[in-house]
């Protein structure tokens, strides 16, 4: 349920210069083919160029470079996307519930809520825990013993967030996220395998999100440590004692393993796997599907899969992954004999 | 807790011909090797028949051709594997609780659910959520605002649908599925990130049937669109606006990133991945392992992954794959040589 | 909240020789390297001694080789990684909350527990189930009808356990693991698919752990086993009809297919990929991110993955792969002329 605002008013919520009427009003956001009265568009890069002039939208948020594009209403922002990202956040505000806990939340009397805080239905707070300013537990969330979950977080419907374990501020945490279950330490003894008990937590920083079913490992004696500004997509797997350094962004499906240790500002593909003790520098950038299997030094982009085909043809052509070895002997063998041949040998 | 049906029925309710005693009865299926009395078991395929021979089975499901096939009671059908998905079914029914909302559930009175549906112990169903005739939710599931949930529809333990989604008629969520999570969407803002409110739904279609801890994100602006009769298996990421076609299985741990469009009737194998903005065709079968990078136009079987190796084979083969472009260079290099040797050069 | 034990007591428990005062006291266990007064730490392995040597610990754990390797107190074990685990778990003791059923908790009538078990907030114990004793439910954890928990398992929030499905004793179960769950069969028909109704359960034995948001399919006809010790970290799928045996380790993210045969004591690395039907032999080893498409018969490591490399480097060469089979057969053709010119041919 979207809310309107004028364009004067959205101009100083953006820090932007308003060409146009002020008090002309949108309540939506849409793409600039689609727009109509109302609507709020923006124009980033080269190809929204001949959309933005002929989109019927109400205004456009544009760079200054863009400022004479078209005779629309236009808000001259420094950066179109992110101004758009906090353009729609005011136009479409998330519900903000009452303050207060559910009748059927259980919370423990040794636990500390903040009382602006919202805990919704079936919610379990236990002993020790405490809740900042202005979270919401939406519906049974699961914040066990001794957790801290610091203030302006939300954490979705059967988020679990083991005993120990720390949450920044303006958390995110979607539905079915496990914050610090048991790392996978075993000795080997006999046999079988003796648990090796996990009894360090994990520790979140600010403005980190975390999406649906992903997993983040307790430490085995250490934390595992997640820095500000991170944000991990769905289903990803982090291992016990993992750094993830600063506003680095992960992509869903990704496995990171155990002692990892990865930068700041790095961008992970989805369903790549990092395997343990590795260390990837700042700035690294690593493909979907890329198994990285030693430190990464260097800043750059890295990759590894297989070029998918028709089956045919990859079947064809799979079958000689298992004689590289094999030809490249043939190639150095051939290279002899021609370079004997040249020099009018047998 | 088996049902006892004589072949009569049974042969009635496939829509088959019997042939043996309508009034013998079955109450259990099983595979031809390890079935006695009272069991009914099927006939597809050659490798089946000389095992159907020997069956101590009670009946049979057999096509056309195999109705000879031995003396035991056969039901003649159109399709034996199909029609015995449909006898296990009426078999083994499902427990069918009795309509009604647990005391420990809590439903918002702004909800409406169905007189005939059954709302177990600690479920939650949010403002405005409209629950369908005889939908089931087991237990623990959350339904939040403004969510719809079709007739018939069954949601095991755990599954959490997000504020406006729509699921269609006999749906099948499996505990822990995800419906309607952010979309993992940010804009790169001074070396941090801004998150883009992601402001569509998912629309889910009829008899689409999703496996336990499956995530399908909600859309940025439009919606995230799953047609009838898809299945998901286990374990899937679905990202922000893809759109699946109707009746497309996909298996295991599978990773679709944002805005792909997979078409109808596909197949795609478990822990396959498909990159952001991609097409594909309606009835692509996708193989395992195998990253789609590009859309795929024409159907068929498409294939990119690394034949597994003894780990020394492998070792000495992977050496090679970085030196493919050294290595073709050098063929190239041969062959202008050894073109030169021929014509009687140095 | 860690225990204090003096040295006289934890060898005993341990079962080894002390050398140094049996009325000292560790309640922390801790790295050599930064170790201190109270803390146990171990040695295991060359590249321990030195620290050892060096640290600060109040006592260490050494094998009989280490027994001289430094003057602080030491406890000489047969297995001192094995020997630190069980030290670990002494003095970080899980907590055990009261025996009994939290009032918001749901236990059907007919469900058996025993009276030392501890159900927690917002669990859901359905009718015919059985919680044996000393097993702790902590919260929201759903066991639905039928199933059976051995004594001393634990089960974390959020664990759902499907109808009829068997727990062995002493099992750790961690958030969001979902067991039960139908597998993923349908037959085609029509143009559609038909569920096939899958009527087997999980049987788990013994001292098996499963990490958070893992999931294990109930079988289609027979059951799926998880035999004794088996350990599963976060996140794996595995299908209907798959049996693991003894145990067997795996890694994250991995998915394994339905009636996939997988031995005693093999280890699977993370995101690795079994097919269906495939059997794999006691003992074997696959490497992460490979995927096993036929069965393995023979004990030892198996791999199959894409070394990765820096983006363009890596583009370079993956370029060659579709052309791997083209360029065996130039390699071919230069054989056969070049063994000709050597005869002297054209």
């Amino acid at each position: 349920l979207a809310n309107a605002v004028t364009l004067g008013d959205l101009a100083g919520y953006l820090g932007g210069e308003l060409i146009g009427d002020p008090q002309r009003r949108v309540s939506r956001v849409a793409p600039l083919e689609s727009a109509g009265d109302g609507d709020l568009s923006f124009v980033a890069g080269r190809r929204y160029r001949a959309l933005a002039r002929t989109s019927a939208a109400t205004a456009l948020l544009v760079s200054a470079a863009d400022r004479g594009i078209a005779d629309t209403a236009r808000i001259v922002v420094d950066d179109p996307y992110a101004q758009y990202a906090r353009a729609v956040a005011l136009l479409y505000p998330e519900p903000a519930p009452a303050p207060g806990v559910a009748a059927s939340a259980h919370v423990d009397p040794k636990a500390r809520v903040a009382a602006s805080a919202s805990i919704g239905p079936h919610c379990h707070v236990g002993v020790g825990a405490s809740i900042g300013e202005r979270v919401r537990l939406v519906a049974a969330v699961r914040v066990l013993e001794q957790v801290s979950i610091g203030e302006d977080s939300i954490l979705f419907p059967g988020v679990t967030v083991y005993p120990g374990c720390r949450i920044g501020r303006r958390a995110r945490l979607h539905a079915g996220a496990v914050i610090g279950a048991d790392g996978f330490g075993y000795a080997p003894y006999r046999g079988a395998w003796i648990r090796i008990p996990q009894i360090g937590a994990v520790l979140i920083g600010d403005d980190v999100e975390i999406g649906a079913n992903t997993t983040v490992d307790r430490g085995a004696l250490a934390d595992t440590v997640i820095e500000d500004g991170v944000k991990l997509d769905n289903q990803i797997q982090v291992g016990h004692n993992v750094r993830i350094g600063a506003h680095t962004a992960i992509a869903g499906c990704v496995g990171i393993a155990g002692s990892a240790r990865i930068g700041r500002r790095c961008r992970i593909g989805g369903a790549a796997g990092i395997l343990g003790h590795i260390e990837i520098a700042d700035d690294v950038e690593i493909s979907p599907y890329t198994l990285v299997t030693r430190s990464v030094r260097v800043p750059g982009k890295y990759t590894g899969y297989v070029p998918f085909d028709g089956h045919r043809d990859w079947l064809a052509n799979a079958a000689h992954w298992r004689q590289l070895s094999r030809q490249a002997e043939r190639i150095e063998q051939l290279e002899a004999i021609v370079e004997q041949l040249r020099k009018g040998g047998p």
